[in-house]
């Protein structure tokens, strides 16, 4: 077990993903859960009043409110890649932070991050190009802000060559390759279903910045975030034993804005 | 002709109306001949590279950028009568204002003014409810912004209430009932199509605060900012000359922040 | 009890409501319940994907299917009155219809009938010109397609002049006025809450022509399709206990190609 | 010259691609100039107020109609890849197919073809998966439809492998590899700008089955349809002379479904 009090990590999870007459998720339940909220902005998910609860959700919970800016594809929810300049995704983004800081504004909740949905996470961590595009439009909305991004991906670089804050994001549920890159989504050993032994990695993650990879070596990973899920009765009570674990573990659950520099 | 040399006036033209490959108004040229310029955001028209682009143009002609949210209707240009709530006209009135804010900032702009596009424009002018919410919407994301709407609507006194500050706009195209209502598009006298009646009318909303009413009789009217249009050669050529008039009258062409308290 | 056998009622549906990500509904449940599904058709809900599907399973649960076009508002869930021109109405009647028969042919199934969705329902029962031009655009199509709309409406009144056969909706959940209209939403009386009250006025109103409205006079009435829910646990179990008791009074439970003339 | 006067081609331009407010080509010129139409269907571009007035100009010109399906992407006119998968483009192809054929109907005019648009066109044809998907559609909605394509594409090849008939599509102003695909924009050699040598090319493909590429190398190609533009004057201008061009060498200009087996 851990015994240095110190060690501190953020739990995000997306939310108001709801949109009109549809229901997504469990916002209310999974708010109780994280440090940090991914939240959608209307472009694959969302929609104005759903925004404007969502950061009231957040602020009753002290839950941290971050932007969740994906590809303007709410029929896809945003999880298909759409081949974009980076003067695209670099005024969707901004569109999109924009859009939802108003009502941080008025709930009077400071943005603390932004962190890419689906398609554009996975295309800004791997093409440099789109990562910056992406980065120096969140930089020249906030220089506080900070970007929520997969550990060791283009979007990490990037945001050190913008000068943007960046807080490395870890998988409870994912397998990883050697090179710290997730295993891409129908390979084997993508996913982690053995809720004891995901639990295990992430303490292992943020206590010894390792994980086991897919090919059975160890490899080194910071874990600043760990990505939780809020929709439906498992994924709900995966959180809560996430939490537990780490509480266990005495590491700090705290919002990102607490010690990302 | 007008001596009194302190008379100022404000020109607003909507702009930004452009959406992916469909061009519309001529932004690049009307920019030069108004003092405020009607941004639209995303909703009824425009989308982000182009609110982008428009804010750049504002700011390069030191005109004054303000946000023109309006119903999420692009196939009807926000022209169409919308039966909403008024919390769903405040909260897309906060996320149309937060989105264009964010090209404000990265521009390094300050936004001036909110006004309501076509028929969220028309229906605030009647419903005061509507026209609360939406004062009240604006109000809270920044205490200093200004409301451009129609001389005498309910949208006047709904900002009254809620402390937020008004332009009175005017129509130099349009007819006035006696009550200082517009003419409804469609009846006789609904609009000014002699060009020098036109301007003979605004010069005298402007310095005598009066206009005849449809019904001949003389109404009194006051004119803080003058809408115009942009699209057309025709559009543009009215509007340079209705500059001129007002210039040659010694009233003072400047943006609303200049001087509505 | 009924003991005429020779009585025929149609149930029908709501179905196809999902889009993309989010679902909406239980069509794999309530499809066993009707004999007619009103599928939407990608403007108010639905997708291509969910059009397909939807369609596929009506299909083999032998239901016939029906279009159910709506206002292009899925933000709103086509819930909301948009003030459009008839033109207009008839456009989008026709794209919906068609881009549904394009899955009716795929699958072989032939569409039975229309029944336009939520605020465009309504508008068009009030509205004689809207009503008018949905229905021409309906048999402009197909003169075979049967309008499904409100007894007593505006839309029966225009598919008579058009010569488009036209079958009588009926809500076991709702009062009527005197007038046969239904009781608008938020007075007392508007909902039927008790469940034996409903159906027995449901089978009052197929075998006798008869309900009693909300001011206690009893009016006359024809069902010919009775719509119902199916959103939800408590929304099917009132499906399969009004089915119940319409086969219990031996009315049967056909779908409307096989009655209305 | 030639003299053999039974060479039939067609000339194939997209129209209808106005939506709402924004007016896009002049479809009442190159409906002139033209023996076949792809109408946009709602997706990238038109809308149902489009697609109804488009049919009728096509009619009253004679003018064949087929359907241009492409990505529901307005914002990017559906010239931006996106990835879908193979049962998604099928419902999406399906979907606008059927939702043109509403307006066929209606003025009683029989749907000819279907030509994919922009990055859907270029995707598949590629994408030999994505083509039969497409193919699949199209046939499964009426098996006399005609899928114009790229000569020599996946699309070809699909259309074979499902027994849909095929219309080969040559372009005017752009160069060829040796291979038969069309060099990529922005390389060297990709636009033909010379008028004169474009029409030149043309009367060789269509004549002689030959073009020189990019190389410099003459390949075998075969032309039942020219694709022309007809947005602006200059388009317009240049369709005229290839329409000229054809006749002088007396090719006869006539609509796929007059010669394509």
């Amino acid at each position: 077990m851990n015994r240095d009090s110190n060690i501190k990590v953020d739990l995000n999870c997306d939310m108001g993903e709801s949109f009109g007459a549809y229901k997504l998720g469990d916002d209310d339940k999974i708010v109780n859960h994280i440090s940090s909220a991914n939240v959608a902005c209307g472009y694959h998910a969302s929609d104005p009043l759903v925004m404007d609860k969502t950061v009231e959700i957040c602020k009753a919970s002290s839950v941290a409110v971050g932007a969740h800016p994906g590809f303007p594809d709410l029929l896809g929810f945003g999880r298909r890649n759409i081949i974009v300049t980076p003067q695209e995704a670099s005024a969707y983004v901004k569109y999109q932070v924009g859009a939802l800081s108003a009502f941080c504004t008025t709930h009077g909740v400071k943005l603390q991050h932004v962190k890419p949905h689906g398609a554009l996470y996975n295309m800004a961590g791997k093409d440099l190009n789109l990562a910056r595009a992406i980065c120096a439009a969140i930089f020249s909305i906030d220089k506080g802000l900070i970007l929520l991004g997969l550990a060791g991906s283009a979007m990490e670089m990037a945001s050190k060559d913008i000068g943007l804050r960046f807080a490395k994001e870890v998988f409870a549920d994912r397998g990883y390759e050697e090179d710290g890159s997730l295993v891409q989504r129908g390979k084997p050993g993508a996913m982690i279903t053995d809720e004891e032994l995901a639990i295990e990695r992430v303490i292992g993650m943020v206590t010894q910045h390792k994980v086991k990879s897919v090919t059975g070596r160890e490899i080194e990973l910071t874990a600043d975030s760990i990505c939780v899920h809020g929709d439906g009765e498992k994924a709900l009570e995966f959180a809560r034993k996430i939490k537990m674990a780490l509480t266990d573990s005495r590491i700090q659950i705290t919002n990102l804005a607490n010690f990302i520099k």
